[in-house]
């Protein structure tokens, strides 16, 4: 399969060398340690050093980062003979995007005298906007070349610190666990890519678009991690105190809740009623994804744990019957159903954020209503106002996301990134040196064998 | 494999939205956010976020919430075709598990104006009780419907927090880290189960409860995350200071000297001098178990590593010469051994910590004896007494788990839950969708292929 | 493959009995909990429960303590038929090496009235000991016994310890994360011991000394814990506050530059432009280890992406071109090119250290040149010389490294302990049970039927 329009030997070292290079640059011209990690302005001040960011953040920092490296990489994993692109790639592209979200969300959160400021916060943040892109890279998962990732991850994450600036600075919204800004915004942006790159005879390789055995408990590795360590994400920059505790212990039971109801769906949708490794996989995770606006609200563990369950439901309906309509009917090619985990969930939480965040009251938030809502506390807004800032901002975010999947995904159709040809999609020696391929290897031996083996074993599989 | 018997088309969701909705109906009706959650009693009060016990606790209890799903899920993956099943399952009953022991736990830990109030010690307390759930599962591994899991935990949580409530309120015994409370009350609970729906002719899918190479190198990353993990789960809920520190440190000496006790007695017992992976998934981690009254007490490092030593020894001869003795006598057929992982070594745990809890003395523990031995500190009751009452907690343990397991054993054999076939057992396609058995899979492709491969490769296989 | 020669079955027991009982005497005699462990010293004090270097470290700890066991453990499963003694023998001599560092470097950090106190910090020191023999592991793999690794450690860890006591106590230098201590030392005496372990016939089973596709997949898990953990690892033993900050921040950017530089010139050198595994799994972390020295002085996150980058194009071009002259020319026979991962990104880091130090001044640390170069604060020494004592240090840690790998080599080459035959290296069923050994396991069967495949399959397999 070596192939002079997919080969990676000059493109690839280009497109790395080049963006590394400019960042370097622009990391030396305009960023510093902001004052909690810079030696000097730390020991300038009056304080104790337990009181550093550093302690109240970085737990869940390294959370997040599991989940960006390890949850985003091995959910991936499933595809029989993609396993070294979904976890390299997923590598590369986040490796990268944390770099350029730190100087694009720098930009936008506010410069210190014509400098960029970061810390362990901005870490998170940097890893949140990485999340995004990831999630886009699942709708296109097997169809795209590593520079043409690089290149979607550049734009993308330069819209999304643009989005965010317009939600939570400018409108005034609240969005701690990015139910729109990371999810909605990387759903919609990455299926509206996958739409401008839609393959008509995808299904030359629609053979290997599929799991075997192992890959799917690699994938389950991905899953769980992304599930034990959501309320981590949910909460990690959530405000000190109350709040961060608040946003785990609600994530923790939105999630519990959904999974009960994807089990339940799974198995009253899917085939003989057996369970479904792909509902198992996915929709368990939408209760996280649905708690990410709310989750920092009195939402009450009740109330988390009906968002989790509609979430759940909403989900496995979603892979189920909307994934084959969008795909025939809308010709979006979403990989991993990216719309079913990350898109209508993010939906839900948006609604769920309005709606809750409509409904508080100093009765219900005391002194605390600062720190979740300062605007309605300095009495900017009242509540019902921040509940239409919420549902303008999933509004916003919808148009930025679609808009901008569109035009990045005209860019991405340049005959020059070395994508796939469509026979060669979902396989891992276009761009991988894959052991054994001279022989011959796991993924293929299945299908490979079929023939031999329906003769060999006969009635004993089945 | 499709079975109208274990179908679980309509059981499965039935079980599952009735569950979950009892569940959020009671957490709507009964559950509140702690004072350290709720946005007003914690701004209403006067203190510094970092005293905050999320500080405390939330990275203990992700260490903790990882063993539960990665720990407890992998550890159990080692079959060769229940892969699926065994991180599935013990997801979704462990989904339940939790919300149910928040209830649970929290009727008996003592009411706030009829509500339950609920923070981060109570989540770390509801991984828990899904833990001992998870080790009974470990006894039914392969041969129980997820019907009949979820009903096993509804009941298992609910004696569960009976136990803990005698055990803690009624009697004061001390077992932090949970050698009494999740892991005796687990092995023997589960042992009893599994004894109920002993399946005579459970040797016609004896081939398939067995290893494959892959599936070994899973239910590594169960045992270490389990191994790692273990200083964080007998800290989680002791007291703050000292007192995490001192129990996270013993268990940390006690799983070193376990793992070396455990090589060596593997290469000892076991064929040729060559190592066998069931000990060392296992047996290495009962060093964690045997710790787990006595950490938090003045143990002393040497005293934990002569326990975590001598639980290393146990567990293995348990695996070699009892196991074999409870299944051909006994009838208890205990698919990963938990009586050698949890049963016997928490009953050293427990004897342990009722010899260190007679030993105590205010010499030793200075003012920090409030925290550990508040009893023996106030003057209620003396050391030895204190022993005592640890004994007896044992005792009562041990009661509640044969008997609690004897009744749900009895109502699991009711046959309204879709249990598998004998046959059947070990086998994931009989409640999942599993990839490639339309053509064959991996492991299947071992059994199926013996004769075949016999001839082909001959000597070159040994 | 049952051989006396190699058989465990009495070795590896006296072995780990042994060492433990001894460990176990050692640790009753000299062994104490330090003023932050024990009940009555921590309660004897005047202090908050937050300020217990537990809360500090802990967190740090844990991440530490999975790069330790998962990501060294894993990292060594990619060989198709070592999985199980990449793990299992990481695994033992971890729990093995922790113990007798915590004796050993004890010794060097000073004692407290003939005793050694032990808390959260010597824990994490313990563990970095023990990556040390991780480190050399690697360079040996697949052709050591237990047994062999057992005694290796022993030795290893002592002159770790002392190497340790000469370069921070004696000298003045400072090496947080290690880059001298733990990676230079590590990869240095490993080289030495696989070199006098030469092996002229270690062809006869070069074809197991590769990977398949899913032990590719294993191995990826634990670089990305690896990476993901290391800016905890470097910061681990920081001092509080902004230093522990700062030292995560700069390695998080080390390692994000060293991954684009790692995939440019894995594309730019390898066949056909493809991404070979190899590079990915290893030279993406070289940026961890080459900000090991640095990474807590005031390198600014440019410096440190400088570094990151550096250290991955060093690594990549390693293992392209130096990996074989040093095996073919010096007889050098690194199975993981721990030369390529831990030794010249540990001299890169060692220099960019002493290069840093030398710039120090009070104007860019202010009060916080106290933390991090005492010595220059105090002004004992100017930073100049600061740097030369860095530069120093990496001198007697390449020759301690050297010399006693030289010796331990040969001690190690006494046919005493059980070493594999030349064509039973890189095979697990030496000193394992390995399941379906009886029938044909997946990697035999990959090799074994590769004539029949090409046969069967001709060239859909390429």
């Amino acid at each position: 399969m070596t192939d002079a329009a997919t080969s990676m030997k000059t493109k690839l070292p280009i497109a790395c060398f080049v963006l590394e290079i400019v960042l370097i640059i622009l990391f030396g011209t305009l960023v510093q340690y902001d004052a909690e990690t810079d030696a000097r302005a730390w020991h300038n001040k009056t304080h104790f050093d337990f009181e550093n960011d550093f302690y109240y953040r970085y737990p869940s920092f390294q959370d997040v980062h599991v989940m960006i490296f390890i949850g985003f990489g091995f959910l991936m994993t499933f595809l029989q003979r993609y396993g070294f692109s979904s976890v390299g790639f997923n590598f590369l592209i986040a490796a990268f995007a944390l770099q350029w979200a730190t100087l694009m969300q720098g930009f936008f959160h506010g410069m210190h005298g014509g400098k960029i400021h970061i810390g362990v916060e901005s870490m998170i943040n940097a890893d949140f906007c990485t999340g995004s892109v990831l999630i886009s890279f699942g709708a296109v998962l097997g169809k795209t070349s590593p520079v043409q990732l690089l290149v979607m991850a550049m734009f993308e994450v330069t819209l999304f610190a643009v989005n965010e600036f317009i939600l939570l600075t400018v409108l005034g919204a609240r969005d701690a666990g990015g139910s729109m800004t990371i999810h909605t915004f990387g759903a919609y942006f990455g299926l509206m890519v996958t739409r401008m790159l839609y393959r008509p005879n995808l299904n030359k390789s629609n053979h290997k678009n599929c799991s075997v055995y192992h890959s799917d408990l690699f994938a389950m590795i991905g899953t769980l991690y992304l599930w034990m360590f959501w309320p981590s994400f949910n909460s990690a920059v959530t405000a000190h105190g109350d709040d961060q505790h608040r946003t785990a212990l609600n994530t923790y039971y939105s999630l519990a809740a959904c999974t009960l109801s994807t089990y339940a769906m799974s198995a009253l949708t899917a085939h003989d009623g057996k369970l479904d490794m792909v509902h198992i996989q996915n929709a368990a995770l939408a209760g996280g994804v649905a708690a990410g606006t709310a989750g920092e609200m009195m939402l009450t563990p009740f109330g988390s744990m009906v968002v989790g369950f509609l979430a759940g439901i909403i989900s496995v309906l979603g892979f189920k019957y909307l994934s084959p309509v969008l795909e025939e009917k809308l010709k979006i090619q979403d990989t991993c159903g990216v719309h079913n985990l990350h898109g209508m969930p993010g939906v839900l939480g948006a609604v769920v954020g309005a709606v809750t965040a409509s409904l508080a009251t100093v009765e219900i938030y005391g002194e605390g209503l600062r720190d979740v809502f300062p605007d309605v506390a300095s009495g900017r807004v009242d509540a019902s106002h921040q509940g239409g800032i919420q549902a303008a901002s999933l509004a916003v975010t919808l148009g930025v996301a679609l808009v901008g999947g569109l035009i990045v995904g005209l860019v991405l159709k340049l005959p020059v990134f070395g994508a796939p040809s469509d026979a060669a999609c979902f396989e891992d020696n276009v761009y991988w040196e894959v052991p054994g391929d001279d022989l011959i290897t796991d993924g293929q031996l299945t299908a490979v064998r079929t023939e031999e083996t329906e003769k060999l074993s006969g009635p004993e599989t089945q």
